[in-house]
């Protein structure tokens, strides 16, 4: 990949210029910053930046697509046996597991999107999602119809759950987010910690 | 109150224009239908239509503030016996139960808003206030700090149960609204129903 510059061409690395980005917006507010900044600050240029990074929010939202998608695979290849409870709250463990390189990034991302309502509003669907997928999984194993109402309730349940314990963790603990995220999960399905 | 033509005052009722806009955006999809086309539909200036309704969609999510006043009375004057699950069900009925009349236009408002990623944008903090609302009341009723894990996961809990059962019942129910908000948060505490 190139940065644009006729006659100097380099590699990009997405991550690090997230991290650029992350620095900023906690410095000076996300609102603040433009994506001209951005691209000053992570010396590139504008072009190869909006390439990489459609839009601002996606500077601090990209990041936590791992989440959703290490999720799926783990209800995908969830143990057919046991309770649904277990199989989704092992499932949300294994996508609220970072990469260790990714844990402290994970916490800044989850804090400038807290403080920021305009960037919770660039993903208005985050929440329903990840509420539907599980109910997918919820119907799915159960053979109950996907629209059921109680199915519908679990699956918001659990994604309501999971996405608190990891806004609190990112402000209240050191310890693993999958710990935390752990504990929230059995305090919606009632099981003992 | 006046619609700003010269010598022709006549009062403007809130609720009406509302409605002429819902209708308007369940016609022709909300995105598509300007303030301008709404006053016109209305019958009323450009200028008293933003006096009434400063945005496009506080023209959709005012009439649903009724439901967190509710919500906040009937929790501030809940029965200080019981367990705390009865008392936030029971508040969350009473938030549920709308005026006969508002009913069916409630009905209209959550299904635009579920088709209309943008209007849900508009409110980023809507679920965010609910569950805050709720772990308020958990905590003092039971002497927990509020920003404690449990307690702001269950004040998500319920917030996100009463959420998705309005929206479900939105297109899937003839029953009453604060029924199906009942059953959803019986699902959300274990309780018999």
């Amino acid at each position: 990949m190139s940065d644009g510059t006729v006659g100097r061409p380099r590699s990009i690395d997405p991550e690090e210029v997230s991290l650029v980005a992350l620095r900023l917006f906690e410095e000076r507010g996300y609102e603040a910053v433009s994506m001209d900044e951005v691209a000053r600050a992570a010396r590139i240029s504008r072009r190869s930046l909006f390439r990489l990074f459609p839009t601002k929010g996606a500077l601090v939202w990209g990041g936590l697509d791992g989440f959703g998608h290490r999720l799926a695979a783990a209800l995908d290849t969830a143990d057919p046996s046991g309770a649904t409870e277990d199989a989704v709250r092992s499932a949300f463990r294994a996508a609220a597991t970072f990469p260790p390189e990714s844990v402290e990034v994970t916490r800044h991302r989850l804090r400038i999107i807290r403080a920021n309502p305009a960037l919770a509003a660039e993903r208005p669907r985050a929440g329903i999602e990840l509420a539907g997928l599980v109910a997918g999984f919820i119907a799915d194993r159960e053979g109950l119809a996907p629209d059921d109402l109680a199915v519908q309730v679990r699956g918001a349940l659990v994604g309501a759950a999971a996405s608190t314990a990891l806004f609190w963790w990112s402000d209240h603990s050191q310890e693993a987010p999958e710990v935390v995220v752990d504990r929230a999960l059995r305090v919606a399905a009632r099981a003992p910690e």
